[in-house]
């Protein structure tokens, strides 16, 4: 039985071929009824419709059905009850689990106790991988990997897709740049992690210095909590928003992602030009998950 | 691609034609895998399980499957998000999208930014077409809707499905009769577009004076809130109840209709009379949805 | 057309069939197609994931649909309305209801109003038909009903669950034991009752004094509510808590059930223990409900 709990799990080989696979899903090469007759139980006690949307879609597409359970009912369900209990229960019910938990750590714990495949949807401040996957896939429906320059723009330091993203671009050829307000720099250990696997990083004070170089824009929100005034935040948040006038720098074939929602980071004006692809990269979620169930529950 | 926004978007045929195949529907002429393999996305930004279930089993029927949003799910999915980025990424992940919304304009808007059909399960104070298609369906199955006289019962200010239905019905050969108390008139634009498409309105104090002359009652229901005062509610809605005793002076063919829930204006004992249609009304709502998926995602 | 209303209404071959098939659908030995085409309302008034999610893993592996209301949901939709209107109507969009209720008696009511099949999914201080017969259909597993020495332990007074087993073992040659704090006994109006089919009923204060003769151990959970402070909650418990030392003096054959959550009443080093049985337990409640659902849908 396997689980899918961290990026950090899979080697590039690995990478490589479940997004190879989620390419011919793509293009319809798949059989709408590999999974037909199985279950997947979908257990968020963390909101997040849009990964929960993408997940049942994705099994939905290979002939299977979901049974959901949302983040208040979650919680309420394990009320008084271990997170160990809850999963040994569920994993009657379905094929595999997909979890999202506010703890780190937490999908770890259930693959553990689970008698049925996990698939992590996010754990607090931990792991992503569905959302890494897809990261990886949308940039390679445009150019290889190897060689790119990657700017990582706004909160690094508790934007957990930012991390995974990092850490699995270690595993290619990349050049990563770092632009980011004061205080919300890459967390110092990923930093030497990343520095230690041979990755070159360098931080940045302004986009427009570097935006002709760069072939990938990673775009992460910046919350407002984290500053003191709405005053500050719009400060900063300005100096680093992608407009139009910003992009008529770029190369060609630059693509910008987000891992949306989107709140002020990217002008819409940006949605009609060439190099916006975070819808794209949205909807990328589906194949991809797709790929990710066939992998664990065939 | 085709989006069903408006009941005002209809003309008479393609209103007929939807409902000829509802009736076939209602026959089970139809194929049980016809929208096998597709998604519908049932997007609810204000409650309305009544709608939602009957959307959800209309593409179950068909052999499809739904992923819904509830609405407190669908505000804080779009919490700082714009509705067009939140249209933009679901409809990556499903064929069709059914959207509630308490703005008027919303599934419009909706529609614009969606990349598959939106059907409108309700806007605000706007549209919810296929509320207006069931209530037309369930006319037809008792009498020709052409020559008959129709009594509008109850708020006809706010109640935005007898606004529909009024304005469905001014497309066929019906006279419309208004019964509803002072300062819960129809509005007057609405009215003045019904009389210029040639409609025949007219206005009665009391619903014994028409009771025998008329063919449907739809009545509506009138909310505590718009009243002072409980005593004044209850003087005003007891004048408008539906009873057997009133009933005794109706045609043998009179139906009663009413969008449910009911609360206090059909008194129970008439669930039991030939008259009671409100129950088959709701209940039409399933093969009438399912003629609605079928002309958008097939 | 069939409810599944009370577990008093089954007689004990009635019972014994039901759990016969469970035993062939859970050797794999059904049509997973059996239920193609047919929809599944799953109406709670109350939470209760654990149930929710069985009854809609039992209907996909049959191969049908199931449309869900959250307790929540369920009584915004039922504000104002009667629960005969919200069951007419629901039962114009399913082909069978599973219902869960605060109140004792709404499933009986809701039976009378719905024209398609009902299934009590626990009833306020009512019943939980199919608890009890995954309860049986877990007992079977391991040795024959019949000739067993069953202890009920816990809050015996206000836990329906064993209630309800109490009242289906009675049909069996099955000897009970009780043990509960004071206060806590089994209803005097139902240990009559029991008493009168000729089960023998005997009250116990120590659970170590009987731990050797039991074949099976039920536990249920004791509210802290029930107790003036945390203390004396605690005392209490403690006294009825199943550990590995006290089933070191059990029969080898001894099985512990509990119908979940569990807080405290059993130490989690009891989970490797082979007399644990309570997660095949809860696992058992899909083919048990899948039984059930055939029962009533086919």
């Amino acid at each position: 039985m396997q689980h899918i709990i961290s990026i950090g799990d899979f080697d590039r080989d690995a990478i490589d071929r479940l997004l190879d696979h989620a390419g011919q899903i793509d293009k319809k090469q798949f059989d709408a009824h590999a999974l037909e007759g199985k279950i997947l139980a979908v257990l968020f006690f963390e909101p997040s419709t849009r990964t929960r949307l993408s997940f049942e879609s994705a099994i939905a597409r290979l002939g299977g059905t979901s049974v959901s359970v949302g983040s208040m009912e979650a919680c309420s369900m394990a009320k008084g009850e271990t997170l160990a209990d809850t999963i040994r229960v569920v994993s009657g019910y379905a094929d595999a689990i997909v979890i999202r938990h506010p703890r780190e750590g937490a999908a770890r714990l259930a693959a553990e106790f689970s008698t049925v495949p996990v698939i992590n949807a996010g754990d607090g401040a931990g792991q992503h991988p569905s959302q890494t996957l897809l990261d990886l896939y949308t940039i390679r429906q445009s150019m290889p990997i190897d060689g790119t320059d990657v700017a990582l723009i706004g909160d690094l330091r508790y934007g957990r897709t930012a991390h995974s993203l990092a850490s699995a671009l270690s595993l290619y050829d990349v050049r990563l740049h770092t632009l980011c307000p004061t205080g919300l720099e890459l967390p110092a250990t990923l930093a030497e992690r990343l520095a230690e696997k041979g990755m070159e990083i360098i931080a940045h004070d302004s986009i427009d210095e570097i935006i002709g170089d760069m072939d990938v824009l990673y775009v992460t929100r910046i919350q407002r909590e984290r500053f003191p005034d709405s005053a500050s935040y719009f400060n900063v948040t300005s100096s680093y928003r992608i407009s139009p006038e910003l992009l008529a720098g770029a190369k060609d074939n630059l693509i910008v992602l987000h891992p949306l929602p989107r709140v002020d980071e990217i002008d819409p004006r940006v949605d009609a030009s060439p190099h916006a692809k975070y819808f794209e990269q949205s909807h990328n979620g589906v194949p991809v998950r797709m790929a990710m169930l066939m992998q664990v529950m065939q």
